[in-house]
């Protein structure tokens, strides 16, 4: 693969030109059974707290909850979709599930950029994904090397 | 919902009787090209680095990479369905994503319990997923809360 030769200064300063901090994006989404099964087909989890109506009700969530992984996967989509963008590579992500996200409930999700490195083209968001209620069902923050 | 009423310290007790710092578990998996379009549909994250192998062979990564949430997934499948297994919820997980896994790569996923709280049925586990060449792929901490 031939690779192109960018003098290091001028790669940094293009990207801290376009982002900022306080920069932001969302995306929101509502999982459906039908995704939440192929989830668990791909992930190998099947807990049935997200599948089984039955367990649910005998657990305290009541009723099934999307994958909290999957939930966070609404970020992954979020930052490597839409903002910061195709090229976008994780290099980090810390979550906290905070509360559940129930089948068929839309969830919001949020990413900001929080810091942007001067010596490489790294950056880090506060990220977020809230209820249609405003309950936050997970924050933490992601790390990024954007294009 | 009916409750059952379980005496706080027994609960605890159980719980630690059963599980023990140093516990592990692993699970394998290969992610397939066609469960990474799938999950590329329910995450909308459509980063053509995952599905597109001729803008793949343009970056530093020269093939398709599995989406780095979805290899973390694999954590959340093994914890869910194996160990601790059925009822465990997630309360958090930290993530450092160190090496891409290419799509049709094989990699392993490690759980080990390396702490477990006196107070309440919550542990923390050292998450780690492996790559067949030995190379680590993702690495990080769950914190779960188990019945």
């Amino acid at each position: 693969m031939a690779r192109m030769f960018y003098p290091k200064f001028n790669l940094v300063r293009e990207m801290n030109s376009k982002l900022k901090v306080g920069d932001k994006a969302t995306l929101s989404k509502t999982f459906t059974e039908s995704e939440v099964e192929q989830f668990a087909k791909i992930s190998l989890d099947d807990n049935p707290i997200h599948l089984d109506r039955e367990y649910a009700e005998s657990t305290v969530f009541v009723q099934p909850i999307v994958h909290g992984i999957l939930v966070a996967s609404l970020l992954s989509g979020l930052m490597g979709g839409k903002f910061p963008g195709h090229g976008t590579v994780y290099l980090g992500q810390t979550l906290r599930f905070m509360s559940p996200v129930y089948v068929d409930e839309e969830v919001e999700a949020t990413v900001e950029v929080v810091k942007i490195r001067k010596d490489k083209p790294i950056i880090t968001l506060k990220t977020q994904c809230v209820k249609s209620d405003g309950t936050i069902a997970l924050e933490g923050e992601a790390v990024v090397k954007v294009n």
